[in-house]
């Protein structure tokens, strides 16, 4: 018999909790046994005091067995998925499993919605005139064995202790903890049934982890769960200090992957294209997704097929593929009725986005949301002109704001305009790709 | 306009809150607009950051201003209070309260009840035959006119806020804290109206400051609050580290309260008064309080009118006359069924007490209470015979067990008899009083 409040009492002491202590704790908050104000009071002890390894991997198994675990055994082959920790323009995931599906490994994406700042994959995939997310386990897996890639949500059965405790989490600042962090990632990635993972840890002003150093500590803390886990995995850390690529924002991220998928390039006043940095993470992600398969026997010449299956359009076919099991038509990607310019009002180089801020303002036109309940308009969005270290002239389009709704467009003018500092000092460009870790 | 979570965020990353921030906060859970899990969020995050001296201070008001003060102003005189953070047998207030009124000065004397290992003043004042503590203001204060003394309780429109925050603390682990204890503690006592203060801060096992040093730290904490608010506060430093006195148990505690006032004394086997510590902390808190109101020039003067008022049965016709007021008689106090004898297996000299334990005994006998709901049994308590530093031999007495239920009692007899270490090595008396600051 476990009393929560001497639970509570010794993890603010900065004692371990055991297992039997941490499965109580879970199991009985699940079930509404103990109460939110005693969960609450316990992740803020944990906020303080931390966990060890060998607790965040009993809280994630907790976590875990709260629900059922998807079985992929009836799927041949080396399953693998990829996790990113979230940021704004972050669309890799419509890119690289098709890359990886079309390269014969199967791809089960298990995605999420878009909260705060951050995008979700299924309101991206959700931009697609007809296509369902809402597919049962059974066409899911047999979405896999037919085409090698399917997308489904989390459902209500995968890690409900989860759902309920990030909830709460997110109500009592208690977001920010790396061993609840890793509990809450891992115990759905566990019970998704992959046998490799790839985890984009991201860095900077736009991501969870606001430094590289702290980026490195959730990597490698996620990593020690995979393993201890029986899961191949690897992690790269890559830069979440200016949105990614060309578009935040649903249908208009979808665009951008197609794009790239069809070997468009969009370049800026400049001459650079804009794709290049979507196109590079993905490929990163999807060499080393082909290299942990045991297909190629390094990264790069995973990468090297990953840009086969890039450059052939086999991708793209891939993606065709996927779109046309989820009832999806690309023919038709919904245009905002609306487009608003930001203009650079100094010349200089571009020193450095509030990447979050940026997030937070396609919230506000309702490309994202702040309360999970919200609806999303998905032709709202955001455009993206010049990187980081990139020379801007005064008069130079910075943004451009889509949607539908023009005077809720023009309210995050000003947010926007903020967002981004343009000096006269030229910093160099950042790298994409810190660091990858096996 | 406040958000909870950035509120609870800010204390969490350290930074101290403003007053507009700690109202509202305070403010809206009060009315129920904010829910325990945010509230018990921010209580852990103060557990762990701490609270400024100002911060501390707002909080005090906060809590103060959800309720009413009661106002003592048509009471003539200097009103003086004591408070005592509760321990093992901690009986003092029954016999201060009829010492101060005896020498003249009013004692309004609002009182709570046992929970946990500590016992209330409320419930032993009612194990006295038809002791009524439920008074009405207006009866409270036309008593105090009239005879300088009255007991009642909290009333539900005093600190509702602190009744509220209370009950959370005591199922998050969020008790011990000191900003949290000085403004749960500070919030009631101003709302009181008295014009003067005297803490009795104990520390020790039985405490739930555990050291002299934590314990000090509270009063000068607690004495800060006081007078910014424009009382005179005083303070004692004395020890828990045993039960004070001979009994713990409610009618017990009248009893020896009584005997007390008669000028009996009670020898254990070594020829030692029994009575004699209750009897010296009791005399040196009326001091201070008579010395507080102005009444005399020194602590000295005011300790030795309090002997005078004991030992010349003044003391005890007070008590008398307060038992009337509230309708209750002391010639039929309810006396155990059942009592049962621990003795020592061993000789040597007693080396400590595990107090907090001895008293948890006393709630599974019904002493007191582990939850507010539960019921008390009037009778039922512990006899304590020799002190820390005292010689015992084996086959003495060394604790009674008192109440209704013998199956009961003999559950406790274990765990009493492993609460006192005997050991062959003699400790020095500990001294009672520790330090007066004032």
């Amino acid at each position: 018999m476990f009393l929560a409040v001497e639970i509570i009492k010794k993890k603010r002491r900065g004692l371990a909790l055991t297992n039997e202590e941490i499965n109580f704790f879970i199991q009985d908050y699940t079930l509404g046994k103990l109460p939110d104000y005693q969960m609450s009071a316990l992740l803020m002890a944990i906020f303080f005091n931390g966990m060890s390894d060998l607790e965040t991997n009993s809280l994630t198994k907790s976590m875990l067995n709260s629900g059922i675990t998807i079985d992929l055994k009836s799927i041949d082959g080396f399953k693998v998925d990829k996790h990113s920790t979230g940021g704004v323009g972050d669309k890799t995931s419509l890119i690289l499993g098709p890359i990886v599906a079309a390269a014969g490994i199967p791809v089960p994406m298990i995605s999420g919605r878009g909260l705060g700042h951050t995008g979700g994959t299924l309101d991206k995939l959700e931009s697609i005139p007809g296509f369902n997310t809402q597919l049962s386990l059974e066409q899911f897996i047999s979405a896999i064995k037919k085409i090698k890639i399917c997308f489904i949500g989390q459902t209500k059965d995968i890690c409900p202790a989860d759902k309920k405790i990030y909830s709460l989490r997110d109500v009592t600042a208690t977001v920010e903890s790396l061993p609840l962090i890793c509990a809450s990632i891992m115990s759905k990635k566990l019970a998704e049934g992959a046998d490799g993972l790839v985890l984009d840890v991201k860095y900077g002003d736009g991501a969870f982890m606001k430094t590289a150093q702290k980026a490195e500590e959730l990597a490698m803390a996620l990593m020690a769960i995979a393993k201890s886990n029986g899961k191949k995995v690897s992690a790269i850390l890559s830069d979440m200090n200016q949105p990614l690529g060309r578009f935040a924002g649903n249908a208009l991220e979808i665009k951008e992957c197609v794009e790239i998928m069809q070997n468009k390039s969009f370049r800026n006043s400049l001459g650079r294209d804009v794709y290049k940095e979507t196109r590079d993470l993905s490929i990163k992600l999807s060499g080393i997704m082909i290299f942990l398969s045991g297909k190629v026997k390094s990264e790069s010449e995973g990468i090297l097929l990953a840009e086969e299956m890039l450059t052939s359009g086999k991708a793209l076919a891939k993606f065709q593929e996927l779109c046309e099991i989820h009832s999806g038509s690309l023919k038709d990607l919904p245009i905002a009725k609306n487009v608003l310019e930001v203009k650079s009002k100094s010349s200089g180089f571009v020193h450095s986005y509030q990447t979050e801020k940026i997030g937070m303002c396609g919230v506000k036109i309702k490309a994202g949301r702040s309360v999970i309940s919200d609806k999303i308009e998905p032709t709202a969005g955001i455009e993206f002109f010049y990187k980081i270290g990139e020379k801007v002239n005064s008069g130079d389009i910075l943004f451009k704001i889509y949607g539908s709704d023009l005077e809720l467009l023009k309210t995050i003018k000003q947010d926007l305009e903020d967002s981004v500092m343009i000096k006269l000092e030229k910093l160099n460009p950042l790298p994409l790709v810190l660091k990858t870790i096996y």
